[in-house]
């Protein structure tokens, strides 16, 4: 089993999670998304999203966060289980990995891009850039590059904010009333799911997850890196800005 | 069991069309759109998002239209079985039903509503439509009504366009090699999910789904209109857009 992937953080960090807490041997290739090699020929024919992660298992690949996390659930569904058994507390589960996909690490996204992934590209004669953003194979994504070069437009920008100060809210009063976020018995995918966006905010978004306003989230993002699981991953695998450059 | 939805289109087709698919015994508890049922207090007791379809069983309510399909191949896994047993396969089913609900329903939702919706509230007074916005639950549902009655912009209307074209160009060359959506031997969760959103496109959006372009589409169509679970659906269940004004 082979996972592709940027390192523990955003997308990338959900199955590396849920491979280190089911305790999966798996052969970890790392991409460097500052030399666009999820856009190089051999990854785009792994695959053709050019998008990490993606999981290769009995010859096969499996793209898609999420769906990843899903699959090592049907593959190795009695090994360190991350998934409900009740089929009610399952549907909160895919209620909350759902969330996390359709609008949680959007938002957070827009603005990791606009603060760290403009900077990474700004370097770049227009030349440089053009032929770097003909083999991103996604239109959005390339729409989002040239966006992330000349600035976001503000308005774009504050939307964002809100939907940030939204979702640290709802997250909030889930963990006031659960200690974790499917049910309260369980740590599961969403939990994995959402810390994958989640932990870092406390410095990255101080305005929004801090002791005063967020301390369920707080409470839960330190008990989520402290499980045995977590301090291995982080140990193990070099994040996408930490990594020695190579 | 009981299916709270809008009749046999878009996000309310999934459930209801699994449900005859599974041959499963259920109550059906329509919602007029157009009477903003959906945003009723009793309603919201419910599914506190405003949104259908839900599904009340063993006195729990499920939301989510995706979520509530897989529910329902939890629960009762071994009644005609719409998920594949091969964990691959099951991969590219969740594949597909995450597609439309990021990319697919989008697109086609704006253009929907532009074309209907808007008329809906057109009638009501600035003050009568306020206080029927105020009754939304989510805050990106209120622009969206907004939006509808005073127009999309064109700018906005045009990139849904592009993205409605880009989806069919997308489902075709699926099709095309592939009987069914997530794997050639089976009929499953992404082809009802695609489904929904799909279905009645040959009327809609002629200039994209037609015989000479997409013939693949339109055997699927009808491969999937002519299934005996499909006919009693349509034959039993009013749309919301045909049953008789209440």
């Amino acid at each position: 089993m082979k996972l592709y992937s940027f390192g523990p953080g955003a997308n990338s960090l959900k199955p590396l999670l849920a491979l280190y807490e089911k305790e999966l041997d798996f052969e970890s290739v790392f991409l460097n998304p500052a030399k666009f090699e999820h856009h190089s020929d051999w990854y785009k024919k792994l695959n053709p999203n050019g998008q990490v992660p993606a999981l290769e298992h009995d010859g096969k690949i499996i793209t898609e966060s999420t769906v990843i996390c899903e699959y090592l659930e049907d593959v190795f569904p009695d090994q360190n289980p991350l998934r409900p058994a009740d089929h009610f507390e399952r549907a909160q589960m895919r209620i909350w990995t759902k969330w996390v996909d359709e609008y949680f690490c959007w938002c957070v996204s827009t603005i990791g891009w606009h603060r760290m992934v403009g900077n990474m590209v700004k370097h770049l004669s227009d030349e440089e850039f053009e032929e770097m953003v003909a083999k991103v194979p996604i239109h959005e994504q390339k729409v989002k590059w040239r966006r992330a070069r000349e600035g976001f437009p503000q308005e774009l920008l504050d939307e964002e904010m809100r939907k940030i100060g939204h979702s640290v809210k709802k997250l909030e009063a889930r963990l006031q009333e659960s200690k974790w976020l499917a049910c309260d018995h369980m740590y599961t995918l969403a939990d994995i799911c959402n810390f994958a966006i989640a932990n870092g905010m406390q410095n990255g978004f101080p305005e929004f997850v801090n002791e005063k306003d967020t301390p369920a989230i707080l409470d839960w993002l330190g008990r989520i890196n402290e499980r045995p699981a977590a301090k291995k991953m982080f140990a193990n695998q070099p994040s996408e800005f930490n990594r020695k450059k190579d």
